[in-house]
C-alpha cells in the first residue's frame, strides 16, 4: 500500500473517530487490550524473529532489552491499554464560553487534532501506547517504527486492528507503515494536508532527521540533558538522595540527571559526600578542573561532556560560582527537558523556576518525575522539550486542537 | 548585519522580555504609540518613496491602498498599540495548580514563546502592531516585510527601537530585516533554534512558500474560502442580511463569504431573493447547473471555482441535497477558517458545528466576526487555519508557552 492510500485511509477513519462518544471509544479500547492478552503467543513469535535477526547482527543489550517482549512486557502494554481508556474523554469539552455585546455566544471546544504520525525506533510497546492514546483522544495514527521492531509493530498492530471489529472505530484507526525503507519514512514526513502532527519518538539522530526532512508540523521529544543544582543553602541531607535517586534509578530514561552544578561554597563540604553516594551506584564522574581539584580520581570533563546525554551510569559535574551561572549554564548546555534547584530559599527558587526556560523546572525534588503518569496525566506519547503546542509530558489533551463555535441570532459586521 | 546575528540579538532580548513586569512593557507600549504620533512626517516620507516606486512598476490599486499610509493610518496604528498595552499581560499567569499524593505539588505557568518571525507583504501596519503583539507577551519580534514596503517597514521600525530608549525593553525586542533578498528570506525560514515560531501574513503564494521553505515552527495563517449555508428551515428574513454583510461588507478580508451553499428545497424560492440582494452589492455570481437553472444570467461555476478565495465581489453559489452533502462539501473545498449554518434548528446546528473542521463555526451570523477584536481577544497577529499550537484568531495568550513548576520536599521516585 502506498503512503498516500495510508493517509488517506487515516484521513478517512479521522473523520468517524472524530464524531465518536466516550463510550465507544473506551468500549475499543478494553478489547484492544483483551486483544493483546489474548495473542501473547502470535506476538511473542513475531518477536523472536525481530530479536533473533538483532542479535545475529549484534545488537548491543540496553538495545536488545528494549526491543524483546515478553509475557509480563505485553500484559503491561494492555494493562496500559486499560488505564488510557479510564481517562476523562478531552473531545467535546467545552474550554470556555463568553457573549458579545452584540448577543453572539463564542466557546471553544477540544476537537481531535486528525491524523496523527509517530516515528520511533525499536520499542515495540510504542505502538500499542500510541494507538490507545491516539483512539482516546480521537484521532487515527499512522506507525513507522524501527526496521528492529517491524514483526512485532505488525504483529501488534495487526491485533489492535482486528480487535476493532463491531466497536464503531474504524480498524484503519491505526496503522502500521510496513515498509522499512528511508524512501518511504522520508515520503510519510512529507505528507502535508495528511498528517497533521509527526511525533518522533527515540534517540538524538532520530529526531534530528525528524526535524531536517518533515515538511508537516513536528513536536520535538525526549532528548534529556538534565540539571541539578546545589545552592550553598541547600539541605545537604535532602540534596543526597535526591541527586542518586535522579541518576541511578533508570540512568537510560530522558528525566535522569545528567549534570550535576554546585555552588562553589559548599563544594568542598558537599561533593565528597555526593560523590561516594554516587559512586556507590556505580556512577562514573567527569568533573570541571575545580572538582577534580576536589576529587582527584575523577575523570576530566570536555566542553562537549556540558552537551551531552549520557544516558548512562555516568554525570557531568561542575562548580559553578553563583545562582546565575548554574541558570546561564542550563540554559546554554541543556535540552529545556527538567532541571531541578535544591535550595530551602523561595526567593532563589522562584528565579530559577522563571529563568531556566525548560519544560519541567524542579524546587528540591527529583528530575525522575517528568512523566505524564508521575504527573498525574495519564499515559504519555512522549515528552515535549518545544516550546509550540505542548511542553512537557504529553497525554490525551495534548493531542487535540480546539474551534471556536459562534451561536446567533441574525448577527451581522457593522 | 547577517540574519544570525539578527537572530542571536533577538535571542538574548527575548531573554531579557521574558522577566520583564506588565508594568515595564505597558509603559514601553505607550512610547511605541507616542513615537509612532511624534514621527508621522519621518514615517509618510519612507512610505511615499515605496508608493511612488510602486505605481511606477504598476502596482494595482487595491494593492497599493494596503501600501499607502496617511496621518489617520498612522495614528491608527498608534490606537492598535495603546489598545494592545490595555490587555492584561498572558506571561506568568499560573493556569493550573495541583498536589500529587506523594507531596509534590505541580503547576503550569503560562511563559513566551521566545522570538517570533512575521514574513508578510505590503501592509506597512503589520509591522507595529506585530512588534506590539510580541513585546506584550514578552517575545522578541523579526519582521520580514516585502520589498514594496521596505523604506515604511524600516521607518516604523525604527521609530518603535528608538522609543524602547530607557524603557526597560531592549530595542533588539524589534528588529526589521533590511535586505530583500530572496536568500535571506529562506534564510530566515531555516533559523531552527533561533526562531520559536514563524508567522506569514499575506496571500497564499506567500503562506505556501513559508511552509515548503521553513525549517521552524510555522503557524499556518489567513486564507479564507468560508461557507455560508442556508437549511431548509433557516429563517430566510434573517439569511438576506447575514449572507450580504458576509460578502459584502469587506470582501477583501479571509473571513468574508465566498461560498453560498443553499438546500435544495428552498432553493427556488430563496434563491431569487438573494442574489437580487446580492448583485445590488454588484456581486457576481457564480453557479452550479442547477442554480444556472434558476438564475439563469449566473455565470456557470468550474469545480476550481469551489476552492477559490475571490477576496472580491464574487460568490460561488451551489445547490446541495442535503446537510451531509454541505458538510463535505466545506471539508472538502474549505480552508478550515470560516462557515456558517442558517438554521432554526438546535440539532442541525449542533452537527454543522461538530462536523464542519473550521477554526470557527457559526451557527446564525455573518462569518465576518473571525477577528481578534470582534471575539473580544484584542489585536491579533493572524488567524490561524492549522490545529496545532493555536487555531483562530491568535492574540497576545497565543504567542505564549507553558512550563510545568514542580515544588518538592526532597521527594524521589520509587
Amino acid at each position: 500500500m502506498s503512503i498516500l492510500e495510508t493517509c488517506r485511509k487515516a484521513r478517512a477513519a479521522s473523520v468517524v473517530l472524530a464524531q465518536l462518544s466516550a463510550d465507544v471509544k473506551d468500549k475499543a479500547l478494553c478489547q484492544m487490550a483483551n486483544a493483546l492478552e489474548a495473542n501473547i503467543d502470535r506476538i511473542l513469535t513475531a518477536n523472536k524473529e525481530d530479536t533473533k535477526a538483532a542479535k545475529a547482527r549484534g545488537m548491543k543489550a540496553a538495545m536488545l532489552d528494549r526491543l524483546a517482549l515478553d509475557r509480563k512486557k505485553v500484559e503491561n502494554m494492555a494493562r496500559c491499554i486499560r488505564e488510557v481508556s479510564a481517562l476523562p474523554d478531552p473531545v467535546g469539552e467545552i474550554i470556555k464560553t463568553w457573549t458579545r455585546p452584540n448577543g453572539l455566544v463564542i466557546g471553544i471546544m477540544r476537537v481531535p487534532l486528525g491524523v496523527v504520525g509517530v516515528i520511533y525506533e525499536s520499542r515495540p510497546d510504542v505502538t500499542s501506547d500510541s494507538s490507545a492514546i491516539c483512539i482516546k483522544s480521537g484521532n487515527a495514527v499512522i506507525l513507522r517504527g524501527g526496521s528492529d521492531a517491524i514483526n512485532s509493530n505488525l504483529a501488534i498492530g495487526g491485533v489492535l486492528r482486528d480487535s476493532l471489529a463491531g466497536t464503531g472505530v474504524p480498524e484503519n484507526a491505526i496503522q502500521v507503515i510496513a515498509s522499512t525503507e528511508r524512501s518511504v519514512a522520508e515520503e510519510f514526513m512529507s505528507m502535508r494536508g495528511f498528517i497533521d502532527v509527526l511525533i518522533p519518538r527515540g534517540g538524538a539522530d532520530l529526531i534530528h532527521t525528524v526535524l531536517e526532512k518533515a515538511k508537516v508540523p513536528v513536536i520535538e521529544t525526549g532528548l534529556g540533558n538534565c540539571h541539578i543544582y546545589v545552592e550553598e543553602d541547600a539541605d545537604l541531607e535532602k540534596a543526597v538522595p535526591i541527586i542518586v535517586n535522579a541518576k541511578c534509578q533508570r540512568p537510560g530514561t530522558c528525566n535522569a540527571v545528567e549534570k550535576l552544578l554546585v555552588h562553589r561554597s559548599i563544594a568542598e563540604k558537599f561533593l565528597p559526600v555526593a560523590i561516594i553516594a554516587l559512586r556507590k551506584g556505580d556512577v562514573e564522574i567527569r568533573g570541571d578542573e575545580k572538582v577534580v581539584k576536589i576529587i582527584p580520581d575523577a575523570k576530566p570533563a570536555t566542553e562537549q561532556d556540558w552537551y551531552t546525554e549520557y544516558s548512562d551510569f555516568i554525570i557531568g559535574v561542575k562548580i559553578v560560582q553563583s545562582l546565575s551561572e548554574a541558570i546561564a549554564h542550563i540554559n546554554k548546555y541543556g535540552t529545556k527537558h527538567s532541571d531541578s534547584i535544591l535550595t530551602e530559599d523561595f526567593e532563589k527558587a522562584m528565579r530559577f523556576i522563571h529563568e531556566v526556560d525548560s519544560a519541567a523546572v524542579y524546587w528540591n525534588a527529583s528530575t525522575r518525575f517528568t512523566d505524564g503518569n508521575q504527573f498525574g496525566l495519564g499515559a504519555e506519547i512522549g515528552i515535549s522539550t518545544q516550546k509550540l503546542h505542548a511542553r512537557g509530558p504529553m497525554s490525551v489533551q495534548h493531542l487535540t486542537s480546539t474551534k471556536y463555535f459562534i451561536f446567533g441570532s441574525g448577527q451581522i459586521r457593522k
